[in-house]
């Protein structure tokens, strides 16, 4: 009977893993109608090819590779086929991975945003295969996958006494910094958008095509955060992580909507009719 | 092992609030794409800003001070921050919170359909604090909320005998009536939308702007209802609870798909040819 | 104690089956999204009204005698009310209802894809609903309802010897080949779509007219089969399913993603440009 209720904790976390995953795969599609909605109407196409496509790559390369660099013995398995199966000591391992394989793609979806409207598609492409095989996997890997990289783990590591302290919840350096900076690693190569400055060096307003889908993303995004912090937690199957993911989901929804009211009131002070811009 | 088990269900009871609560949540996509599908294309994006700020801000002024009025000790604590914490005697309190939080935001979110198109933006987001603040939580109160406003909640309660009976599952009153009541005090201040009649006071046809976006929306509700209905039975983690969740999940579809076939038939009756009017 | 374990499994695998089921559900909002972006602009109205229509026909038929065609004693209950409730002996039987019910809808929007732009909006209706009661429940029969029809269970059965082997893993066969067979019906007997053709008999393109609605209706099926596959585990609450269910997750993910690359790669090859064709 006592088996019974370990099985029954690691079959509910299982679970959550796999809802809190589901939910993170979503904002794929929230960045996709963001994005598609911002960008000028002739790029549209474009913008789409490159998020459904970068995220088909993350899933696949990360899979491939990049998982076994992060959390793996490097060295001993070179596919995926040997790092992973359904089963684990608790919750099944491929309920982790799949929980892992999204924050890659969602890290890869923070660098399109970006990038948008400046990048060619298949060069994007070939940075994508780059991102989520060996530089996402690089930084997991003195992180989460607590492995020296170049001495980081150790130096970073808030355990050690002495040593710069390093915390991550939900991966805000991981997969935000991260994508962040390779954003604009991206942006300072590739210079402005065509356009975007007359002769005189002003620039011009780029207003986006597709407000519905722009509003969309939003709503979209603010769905899958709950999953991306809530599932960061890690466990469900107990009182104290179940108290700590409903405090989470309480703190990111309370997040977002104080972001949306202090955008409202900056709007109102800086254009006075916020939305008259976009009629 | 008694108490592994009570930990268990506690966790599976949250765990169900934060999912049945973020198809609600949901919702809020649900109506924006709804309504931003229906109003005139010029009225696009005052729409869109409308629900998403009305979210925020209802997610904001429940949190700051309602949820307080409607369950809490009213004078003790003047901020949520007394009034919230993670934990709670069986599911987490969080999670409670999280799932009623939605369902403010849902009810001031009848009230934008309605107004839409006769509002101006900043007047109507004054409205959604004093409502989300003051006047849902007061009718909350009496109800689910168990204390005396007014005198209502002793008038009404149907355990008391010759009283009036009031019963109310998934706030079909609270929630619904509500926000219908508040907005049809909008719309009797406002009038009819600017160029609804002629000079001879005919009915002019207003078309929606976008039927895909309209479509998508009623799919997002018809999904997010699950969230609403499905979470009001409150448990998940008995036999009993479970069933009566399946139940309401079966009526609920069930009641959709029936309003939708009832629809196509009176548009067949009516219109003749249903959708040629939209081409 | 025994008891409040064996409730809480129960309670786990019914929360499961709603969950996933409402994923599948979801599905019916993508597949109209993919449609409504893909066909001409022309045809918009009525393929979302062919597709939210025959979700409602699908669910009503299904639930009035479909399900008791598939599963039940034929004969003994005509309508659904004798064959369907909350309980169950494990978990409840209204949320295996409720997950074997979007599946019917599924397999009929499968049809109503390859039938867009070719046919009458109420000649739909009626085939969805002949579909839908008869055609599919009785191809359910002889398969997951293990009855015989015209002898079909016995000759397929792969677990008596010398007959021909008949498995099927989430309705390969039972939803999407015949969905497809019925598709083909179709379109044999109605012809290609008016204008297709030139007068020589070439082929004449035909753009999608909103790419962004087909990218966030490709978004919500890549989801959307995460309840489709996870569910068909049918388990949940033990450690064996659970691993099983995060396997299913995990390779479909990689299998939508593998296709997302392969189509690619190909759009490459042919086009030289993949979507210089749709700017």
């Amino acid at each position: 009977m006592e088996n019974q209720i370990i099985e029954l904790q690691d079959a509910l976390d299982t679970f959550y893993f796999l809802v809190m995953g589901a939910l993170v795969m979503w904002m794929a599609a929230g960045i996709s109608m963001l994005e598609a909605g911002l960008v000028r109407s002739k790029n549209t196409a474009e913008i789409l090819t490159k998020n459904i496509g970068l995220f088909a790559i993350a899933c696949t390369m990360y899979m491939i590779y990049g998982y076994d660099v992060m959390y793996g013995a490097v060295g001993e398995s070179i596919f995926f086929l040997d790092g992973i199966s359904g089963e684990g000591e608790t919750y099944s391992n491929a309920s982790d991975f799949y929980f892992q394989v999204v924050f890659v793609a969602t890290a890869m979806s923070i660098v399109s945003g970006v990038v948008a409207e400046r990048m060619k598609l298949f060069s994007f492409f070939v940075f994508a295969a780059v991102f989520t095989t060996i530089i996402y996997p690089l930084e997991g890997m003195w992180t989460w996958g607590q492995k020296e990289v170049f001495g980081m783990y150790s130096l970073m590591n808030p355990d050690i006494e002495g040593n710069l302290g390093f915390l991550d919840f939900s991966g805000s350096g991981i997969v935000h910094m991260a994508g962040a900076a390779a954003a604009l690693a991206g942006v300072l190569v590739l210079g402005a958008r065509q356009g975007k400055y007359d002769d005189k060096g002003n620039s011009k307003p780029m207003l986006g095509a597709n407000l519905p889908l722009a509003t969309l993303g939003t709503f979209i995004l603010w769905m899958g955060w709950f999953g991306f912090n809530g599932g960061s937690v890690l466990a469900m199957a107990t009182k104290e992580s179940a108290d700590a993911v409903a405090m989470v989901f309480l703190n990111t929804n309370a997040a977002s909507a104080g972001g949306v009211i202090a955008a409202l009131l900056l709007a109102k002070l800086w254009f006075v009719k916020p939305i008259s811009r976009w009629r």
